[in-house]
């Protein structure tokens, strides 16, 4: 059985193969420029495919996305939409995500910004006033499995936590959430601290803009771990800049990597991760990689798969 | 009856004076320049009162310290010793300082200072891999009500947590701990990350000293949220600068404020806030001390005396 794999360099290639050497002993690697015949391979771990070329494996029974979205796939007009794609949302992902997001409501929460800033000037000011998790309601946008752990965990801190999804989809714990356009308003006005852990798609593009961020109380602050495409840049620099929000973590742009040129870099309100929120390594995708062709070839439902009607 | 205060400078007065009209209406407040008999005080809500004025005041029946330390009191050669000392550690107190060590291990588990640097360059570079709050494992120096507090809510997070204390105090929740000279070594060859959150007592001074990171795991990160003379800071950066220890995010300094000629505000590997770990608002502070006053007035024991003999 082979497996071709798209994702990081050559030295990458290197680390792929010592994992699945461990974790799929009998699958055969190949990388993405090697001479194979099309038809031999398949399985694909890829990511952001150049477009066209997934449609050349005639026997391709499954593609797996080296990361948690799959925007980055069916972005290619020629993707093939007859087979399954699996999104890579491991047990470990889900962790790294909901630590991202509660270390980045704590430094909100704290105001960390502010001494960040002091530091890099050698400036000593001490602080009014703190605010803890219990006073701070935090609003997730996205109720996958990344936002329903984000959830769990800000609840389990202190945090006043409620969810918005798109469709139906809910929180667990009887934590309040939202649904559907209907309900978005209300949603906004009971969150000090907007997350937008919203999958990529037609719908989502530019949900965080100007409108969105006017129906948050004043002095809310964002954190957007989604995707780059979610944010209106400019609506987000003149919602800070008129005092309506108060700060932002962002860990992904469009386009990325983020240019030296962008306002964003030097904004005292913003404090800017390179798309580090949850990636998991390179063992532990080979690991749950194995695992979900394992599980494929014993006809089994695989979890996360990519649902053309949803969009994600 | 007269409750005297020295905290803060004359606006803070007249913050005071407010809450203390909602927290104990019929107690008078007195400034520390205020032109009053002696004998007339009461009560002492005090920050670093110069030496030899607390035992100008023959019917003082209980001083009561701005700040979770009284180090700034009892370094007083005068201080009438025969009083009892409260430490300001409220509910509140607790849940700042252990979101504070929470915020703090948080971002020294994720790296965080990386992305500060490369903000401030307008650098974009992705990080390799990810540490989450499982893979570190956080030893708490000092388990009284901040210690405990910290532990609790780390461990609710995922850290593994032990802790030590120079007596005999144990964490609650069945957390590994230690105590005393003889399981210090122990102690410190288990903390990836060591936080200190001990009084500043003579047997404390200094402990944060090239011995102790010695016995740290290579790569092992430093919290110091007790008090600036805790920390030998030439021995921190040589243990940082050789490699031995990672980071480190420093709360408390000795003098404060921080002079802007020293080494530690431009270390790469050092994140600097200024004494704001816990600083219960005035509001607070002067509930908890119209509590302590009627408490104390009913004849009742107080929480958090100064014990002479612990040091604390």
């Amino acid at each position: 059985m082979r497996l071709i794999i798209r994702s990081g360099d050559e030295s990458a290639m290197q680390e792929w193969r010592a994992h699945f050497r461990v974790y799929a002993p009998d699958l055969e690697i190949v990388g993405w420029r090697d001479k194979v015949d099309p038809a031999s391979i398949d399985y694909a771990l890829v990511w952001a495919p150049e477009p066209g070329r997934l449609a050349t494996f005639p026997n391709l029974k499954l593609i797996i996305s080296a990361g948690a979205g799959v925007d980055h796939i069916v972005a290619d007009p020629a993707w093939p939409r007859h087979l399954p794609v699996a999104r890579m949302v491991t047990p470990r992902t889900e962790t790294e995500m909901a630590e991202f997001v509660l270390t980045s409501a704590l430094m909100l929460t704290r105001d960390l910004k502010r001494a960040i800033d002091q530091q890099a000037r050698r400036h000593w000011e001490l602080y009014d006033s703190l605010r803890v998790a219990a006073d701070v309601r935090v609003g997730i946008m996205g109720l996958g499995h990344l936002g329903i752990a984000a959830a769990r965990l800000l609840s389990r801190v202190g945090f006043p936590v409620s969810g918005w999804s798109r469709g139906a989809s809910a929180l667990p714990d009887g934590l309040p959430s939202y649904a559907g356009q209907a309900q978005f308003g209300e949603f906004l006005a009971g969150a000090d601290l907007l997350v937008c852990l919203l999958p990529a798609t037609d719908a989502t593009r530019g949900i965080l803009n100007r409108d969105t961020f006017a129906q948050l109380p004043r002095g809310a602050s964002l954190i957007n771990a989604g995707r780059g495409a979610h944010l209106v840049t400019q609506d987000l620099l003149d919602a800070l800049d008129d005092g309506h929000l108060h700060q932002a973590v962002l860990d992904v742009f469009d386009p990325e990597p983020l240019p030296p040129e962008s306002a964003l870099w030097a904004h005292p309100g913003i404090i800017i991760t390179p798309h580090c929120a949850a990636i998991p390594d390179r063992r532990e995708r080979a690991r749950h990689t194995a695992w979900l062709i394992a599980a494929n070839e014993r006809g089994e439902a695989l979890p996360n798969i990519y649902d053309p009607a949803r969009g994600y």
